[in-house]
């Protein structure tokens, strides 16, 4: 199977090729909310393709297609959803397929057409995963000599974050504003943050729930997968360093994240596993794993300041992570917690070695002291009013390109 | 007003006196959840009761009565909500009211009747906001001249839980396995937690949701609340200890937390209000208020060993929190963070200034080192397997007494 099998056209280097078919939720002029495949520059309704009777073979209530979220969907387990998948491949690459002719398929870039978060997310959990990420931190902020912590290599150390304030690519987001102790001061001051930083992560959506009391182990973990998102875990970094101790972020982190609208399920990045980099000292028996749990994903990050002109700041990619998706959830349930279909996990920052690969403002222009150069000549330490971040992510092997779209966000001046 | 023009016998010192009317979620044989409110012993199924229009001049679809949550009748606002609460006390003190004789009132101990978690929460934050609290902890762990964290006296230092996990009074809790590091060593160690310990809170649950990006101020917080909940927010000693820096605590968290089953209004709370200690160092403005912000409720805990023996371990009062829920509300928005109905806002440990007034065995034994004597000779440094932990408690004054019944929760051995 190739782009070429199929019958709608996809652009040379689409993220949406044949093998991906990721799922989103859109609406057009019509605001009822639907699931929606992207596949090329198109995309496919499935509430008007499931009437064509493509996935009566499941005998699944097709109602299911008009919702306003993807969880009661990926709640119908892998072996519905990723059949729905193939079927909808099988269909695009079959010329003599019912949905030819069909009204199903709407141009993406259609200006009526408008992306929605893709899954009700419950509860958030944020990992901190990346061991060049976490090494930058330490190096700046504590002991260069001891730059992890001690229970960081035993540990995929994670925290709690807000739900409420995730939203999509293209949602702007305000400055925050909030209370930060200045250089060799002793009393805090109020006022906009002035250390607004983003940080390139991926998060996952978990596809099968829980309950309380139940313990995934590793070997099992991929099962409760659906899949994955570009995600930019936006940081307030003077705000963070004034309130995180002893608790965590909490003010730093949550007036927003943002993610890329479309789901790539695991299904379509099984092609682009990768080994681990190997874990010394070896973790505890609970945290074992064998296998390639890594994925070879290249990201990278671009900034655009409000001349338009668009600057790549960093690449990197997730086959980096010290910690894989596998650990983190077997660590997240070892206590008994209970995970729920649609809630997020986000990876942490996600650095690579070099310090062109660098997942955060905060790394690349090193706490401020190595501004980062933008085409144009201007130069950023933190991010602007009126900077745009955009992420990208894809998977590439051979012929077979499998992407994430993007996410990008605009950060507009603080309230007054 | 009083218990006595209630044609529904109170009994003397019930929390359910005719000035509380709380809101919770109950079923019975029939498995359909319902709103109800307590009064004195007996239940009041107000799906059965609006069907008797004593609700008509309001207006709203009483199927809203008939409910796994109570998000919906609250998200109506407190200008429905406190007039449902004022017509049945109307009701209830009225000799021929049309629901004497109704079905609408059942028997609270039925062994039928279930109680359930009363919202959904989306997001939960848990706050630090007793001083006397974090003075003890950091007595204990970190430096005794310097007990408080320079934040800590500007900030209603808080952080996000976990929703999923938190689980209604009379639900069993299970010892929590997990990964500490035992003293003296440098390699951690996998099993269940040797420090179970319960921690006294009060939990408040948004009424009235705000957009991101908005801010609520200290003057108008408390409309945002719709009414509170006895909260037992259970932690693993040891493994806090392990996981929590940097970013917080986690798993010693998030295996679960108890709250109890009946929302008492802030309506109920009015006549309860109090002076908050003087804040010293002056807050940023902000955070300022007028006002008496606290509220003045008896708060105990006591333990129960597999024996049925219980001892009343601490009794504490809300009054004493150094930072109040406006103050908590107007800083958790500061930065834009959206507040949803139905969350759930820990107040944090809520300890008093004496000894036998600490909101936790870790501070009530002071880390181990002072035993807690129970009923019948038995001592506690923590909690112990099929130990049954009760929180309870109520406002006074005069002939007015409102209460919130209790959070009971017996903890299981750790699964094997």
């Amino acid at each position: 199977m190739t782009n070429s099998d199929c019958w709608i056209p996809i652009p040379e280097n689409s993220d949406f090729s044949i093998h991906n078919i990721p799922f989103g939720i859109f609406s057009d002029s019509n605001s009822t909310k639907r699931i929606a495949i992207a596949i090329g520059d198109h995309i496919l309704d499935l509430s008007i393709a499931a009437k064509t009777g493509i996935f009566d073979e499941l005998n699944i209530d097709i109602r299911i297609f008009t919702n306003e979220f993807l969880n009661p969907f990926i709640d119908l387990g892998k072996s519905v959803t990723s059949k729905v998948r193939k079927i909808i491949q099988k269909e695009l690459t079959n010329e003599s397929s019912v949905l030819k002719g069909e009204a199903a398929f709407l141009t993406a870039h259609k200006s009526s057409i408008m992306m929605h978060m893709p899954v009700f997310i419950r509860d958030y959990t944020d990992f901190y995963s990346s061991i060049e990420h976490a090494t930058n931190v330490g190096k700046m902020f504590r002991d260069p000599e001891n730059a992890l912590l001690p229970n960081w290599k035993h540990i995929p150390v994670g925290y709690h974050g807000r739900a409420s304030s995730i939203v999509l690519s293209g949602v702007d987001v305000r400055r925050p504003i909030g209370q930060t102790l200045p250089a060799g001061e002793s009393q805090p001051v109020y006022g906009p943050s002035q250390r607004v930083d983003f940080e390139l992560e991926m998060a996952y959506i978990i596809g099968k729930k829980t309950e309380l009391g139940e313990t995934v182990q590793t070997v099992d973990a991929e099962k409760y997968i659906f899949g994955k998102v570009l995600f930019n875990d936006w940081s307030a970094r003077d705000i963070q360093k004034w309130e995180y101790v002893p608790l965590g972020p909490f003010l730093a982190k949550n007036f927003a994240s943002s993610i890329s609208p479309w789901v790539v399920t695991m299904e379509a990045l099984q092609p682009f596993r990768y080994e681990s980099p190997k874990q010394e000292p070896q973790v505890l028996p609970y945290l074992r794993f064998s296998g390639a749990r890594n994925f070879d994903i290249a990201l990278e990050v671009a900034l655009q300041p409000d001349n338009g002109v668009e600057t790549v700041i960093s690449r990197s990619n997730f086959k980096y992570m010290y910690w894989n998706m596998a650990q983190q959830i077997a660590h997240h349930t070892v206590n008994g917690c209970n995970l729920n279909v649609g809630d997020m996990m986000g990876s942490g920052t996600i650095s690579g070695k070099s310090e062109d690969s660098y997942g955060s403002m905060l790394e690349l222009a090193w706490a401020g002291q190595k501004p980062v150069k933008l085409e144009g000549g201007e130069e950023r330490k933190f991010i602007n009013d009126l900077d745009t971040v955009i992420m990208r992510g894809f998977c590439e092997k051979g012929d077979v390109r499998v992407g994430f779209g993007e996410v990008r966000t605009k950060i507009l001046p603080a309230k007054r």
